[in-house]
Formats: C-alpha cells, structure tokens, sequence
C-alpha cells in the first residue's frame, strides 16, 4: 500500500479499487433515467443522481461482489438497483419533509412540484425493478423486495415515531432499519449473492451493511445537533424543529428530571420551540452525556460490521470496507 | 344460462363464478396489509382496499387464469398483486390530483396526511413486489417491472400534457396506457402465463387487456363530461377544471376555428375559467360531434378487446370476460 492509499479516506480508496465498475454504474443509470415518453423524467431525475452523490450504496454492491470473486456483469445492474431505490426515496423524503435542500442543491420538490417528485419517484422505483429482473436471480428479488417493504414501513413508523416521547430504542432503532439499514444490507447481500458466495459469507455481508447502516444514521442523527461536541452551526437542529425523536433525544428523555421532562414535552410533542429552545436541548443532552452515549452506541454498531467481515477473503476491498466502517463514525470527529 | 345470468351484469357474472378465488384473493390481501411494525398502514389502505372496490383488475387475473387451466394457487398472488399496485396508485394519485373524494369516501389524502399517502403507497408496491417473487416466476416479474414503468411514465406524462393543445391522439393514447391499460394488460397476460397457456393465447390475454383498459379509459373520459349525450351532472367536469387534454377535447381542437380555438387556449392552456365555460364547452363539442367520435374509438376498442379472445378455448369465463367488453362501452348509454 502506498502512502496516498493509506491517507486517503476508504471511501476514496474504495471509489479508485472500483473505478471501472462504477463508470459502468454510472453509463447504466444515465441510460436508464432516459424516459422515450416523458423526458420531464431525466430532467427531475438528473440534478439529484448527477449532483455528485457518494454512490456509498453501489459501491458496497460492487464491493462485496468483487470481494467474493465475481466476474459477470450483475453486479452493475444491481449496483444501479440500489442507487435507483435510494434516490426514489429521496424524492419521495422530499415530498415528505418539505426539506428544502439536498445535496446543498434545490430539491426536486421545490424545482418542480410534489406531483413529480411522487412520480418520477415512482418509476425509478419501476426501472429498479427491471433492473434486478434482468438479472435473473429471484433470491435477489426477493432480498430487495424485503428491503423495500422495510423501507417503506420504516418510513410510515417514523410518521407516528415523530413528536412522541413514547418512542424508545426498539422503534428508533426500527426506523433507522428502515431510513438506511435495510438498502445498505441489501446492497451487500446481493453483491455476495450474485457472486455465489458461501451462506456464511452472504450472512456477514449482510450484518456489516445492516450495521453500518445503524452506524451511519446514528452518527447523521448526532450530526444533526452538531456531532458530539454539540456545537449549533448552520446545518443543526433540522431534526429539532421538524421534532423527530432520534436517539440523543431519547438518551436524554430517559434521564429527565420533572422540568426537563416539561421541557421535552413542550418542543417535541406540542411543538411550541421559541427562540434559544435548541440551545436549552443541547444543554440538557450534554448535563446527561446523551450525545456521548449515542455515539459510544454507533461505536459498538461499527465494530460489529467491521468484525463480521473476518469470515471474508482476505483481499484490499475486505479492508476498504473495513476502514469505511470506522471512518462513518469518524465523521464525528 | 339461466334466466338470471342471462340478465346480470358481466361484471357480477365473473365474480359469481370466481367467487372462491376472489375470497382468497380478499383474505390474502388483508393478510398482506398487516404491518407489525407500523399500524397505521392498515387503517389508511383498509378504507380503500375495502371500500368495495370492484376488483375489476383482479378478477381479470383470474379469469385469465381459470379459462387457461390453471389449478394452482399462484393467480390468487397475482390477483392481490394486481390490485395492491392498483391502490398504491391510487394512493399516490391522491396526492397528485388533490382529488377530494374516492369512490364516495374521503381520500386517504384528507382523512390522514401527503406522507402517509405516499409512504403507504410504497409500502403496498413494496408488499405487491413480494407476492408476486412469492410465485416464483420470473417471466411474471418482468411483465410486471414492465407495467410498472409504463404507469409511471404514463402519469409523468399527464403532468406535461395536461394544460397543452398540443397534446394528440398519441400521447393521449400513451397516457391511457399509463394509467389504464398497462395495468389491466398485465392482470390478463399474468393470468395465462402462469397457467402455462400457449404463446398465442397469452398474447391474445395481453392484447384483450389492453384493448379494454384504452376503452375503459376513453368511457370514463367521456362520463366526466357527462357521456355521449354531453348532459351536465354533478359529476361532470372535473376533467375540465384541471384542464386535462382528454379524447373528447382533442377532437373538438382538431375541428375548432378561430373562435373556438381561442376558447380553448383560454380554458385549457391559460386556466381562465368563468361561469358557464364547461357549457359553452359542451357545445362545442357538440357541435363537432366530438363525443360521438370518442364513444366510437370506445367501442373500436371493445371489439378489439372481445376480438382477442377467439383463440382462447371456448368456456363460459370466456364468453364473460368478452360481454365484459361490450359492457365497458354500454356505460355510456
């Protein structure tokens, strides 16, 4: 390994091991986003899957499918599968949460209307879909329309999840399966899948995606309320003010005493924020170490994928992934 | 046939005939709606999924299937897939159309949220995905993945050529694919291919399908603005009000002079809508005998669709589903 690899982020090394592989991804999506009937389609489509996402998902496909040594061409078309679900939740997300930015460019949403970000949200769902048909493998059919039922269950859990004190551990914990764990350990799966690997090798590959899943959400829930230092900047307190209960908020409701548990309940479930309301939230998370204990948690959920890579062949992706699983809490840093 | 079928309507023919299938395709789809994780699904589909839908789609698999032969237990999956993705486009068109009512009852829309009407529509797309990975056949997950797409380009579309003069016959036609034919084509072409049936009676179902969506679709055009005789009801006109381009209008643009052209700019590609517009409307259509053109393109496709079938063995589900046709059409009178 030379120097450059071993200072670049594993997501950049991953991104140069799978340089041909993702060109191939990326020529398939082009191809597929293109609508004969309806070019509004590209045009809605274009400025989210082109504005310079990571492509994390199709890179875990490709990664664990090359790990286990295949050498078809499905793991493109999978890779594509994965990348198409993601952004067709996104656009739906937008409708969603009335977010007004992604990627730090304007939402399709806002761009166009709810009408085309429900529908052409809607068929790249479908062209996912064709996608994984075309390659033949009903095991992996029926991996990711698990995956998409969790999805979108999560997603409907998280409705009723929001503004509710109630919500404990279990259901956030079911809710980041759904947001991101679910495509992430699909996206690993099938790339063991498609590959033929042995039932053991596919289950580890399985549990590192479902658990840097976890890791990742955890850790942009943190992030959220400005990572563990909990310093407010420009990009905080989204999750506050839309009152999602995600788990420093939980950490901290576990812990309250009478005022705080007013408190709480005041901004979260009757949604009355006033001016310096966020400010008195960090302060309480940080009296109970709330934002300490949930990045301890996306700790503990990294080392569980980084550790179930070991029954996997030694090879340069296996410690990629590795690495990654460590850089997404990282980020915190 | 007895004296009462002779008399009942096709449409009551087939589910009296079907009615242990369409028992289990009832069951199976209440089963399916169940989410552990995330209850309000069910109370927002059970309104819809239960309102006495007709189940048109459906029975359609399973006629398909019975009058092939087939004895297994798979069309009862395709017949609850079918109309799973019927209801999550339903769903999904609620939040489009900001359409107040649904067969009679509040929409998902006014009675619970745009989140939950999106969200539980992925999730009954995600659920019709399962069953039918559940049949096994891949040959069905492409004609599927298909219909899919050409829904979604097919609503897309809509979208840019509603509110257009422009649009003709042919996007027209490609809409009514999208939203009504690609659907019924794949409940009948799935019905025959799982039953094994040979390729030229399949591609006879697929054809009789389709033919009978574009009819459907152009007689429902035509009732919202009040059918052949053109008469203003209380159902009338929504078409109109969202300034959809549909059959009845195209043809009246494409014999209007000046005058009338201009009123249709103002209508349709303006929006200016003022008192007594859909009558004047009306008149002009009138005038260019544009319903009745419409009705006999309606009735075109009724045969085509009754047509189809001649290849198909000579059975009492048979002789229903080509009443069917003819029966799609008499709504009019």
């Amino acid at each position: 390994m030379g120097l450059d690899e071993a200072t670049q982020k594993p997501h950049d090394r991953l991104a140069a091991a799978l340089a041909a592989d993702l060109d191939a991804v990326n020529s398939l999506i082009r191809d597929r986003m293109a609508s004969r009937h309806a070019p509004r389609i590209p045009e809605v489509t274009a400025h989210l899957v082109e504005a310079g996402g990571k492509r994390l998902r199709p890179m875990l496909t490709l990664a664990a499918a090359r790990l286990c040594g295949y050498d078809g061409p499905f793991h493109v078309h999978l890779a594509a599968t994965v990348e198409f679900i993601h952004t067709a939740t996104l656009l739906h997300d937008d409708v969603v949460d009335e977010s007004a930015r992604r990627r730090g460019r304007p939402t399709a949403n806002l761009l166009w209307d709810n009408k085309s970000s429900v529908l052409v949200g809607d068929y790249l769902f479908a062209r996912s879909f064709q996608l994984m048909v075309e390659t033949g493998s009903l095991r992996v059919l029926d991996i990711l329309a698990d995956a998409s039922a969790t999805i979108a269950e999560g997603e409907v859990l998280q409705l009723t999840a929001a503004q509710d004190l109630g919500t404990d551990r279990a259901i956030y914990l079911q809710v980041v399966r759904g947001k991101t764990a679910a495509l992430f350990a699909a996206a690993t799966e099938v790339g063991g899948v498609i590959a033929g690997a042995p039932p053991a090798q596919i289950a580890a590959l399985r549990t590192y995606g479902d658990a840097l899943g976890v890791a990742f959400q955890i850790v942009d829930d943190l992030l959220d309320y400005g990572g563990s230092d909990a310093v407010i900047g420009k990009n905080t307190g989204d999750d506050f003010r839309e009152r999602k209960v995600t788990l420093p908020v939980i950490h901290a409701v576990e812990k309250a005493d009478v005022a705080e548990r007013a408190f709480w309940s005041r901004v979260i479930e009757q949604g009355q924020q006033a001016e310096g309301d966020l400010g008195q939230a960090l302060a309480i998370m940080a009296r109970h170490g709330a934002m300490h204990s949930a990045r301890d948690e996306a700790v503990m959920w990294a080392g569980t994928a980084r550790d179930a890579l070991a029954v996997l062949p030694d090879h340069p992706l296996r410690h990629m992934l590795e690495d990654l699983a460590d850089y997404v809490v990282a980020r915190l840093q």
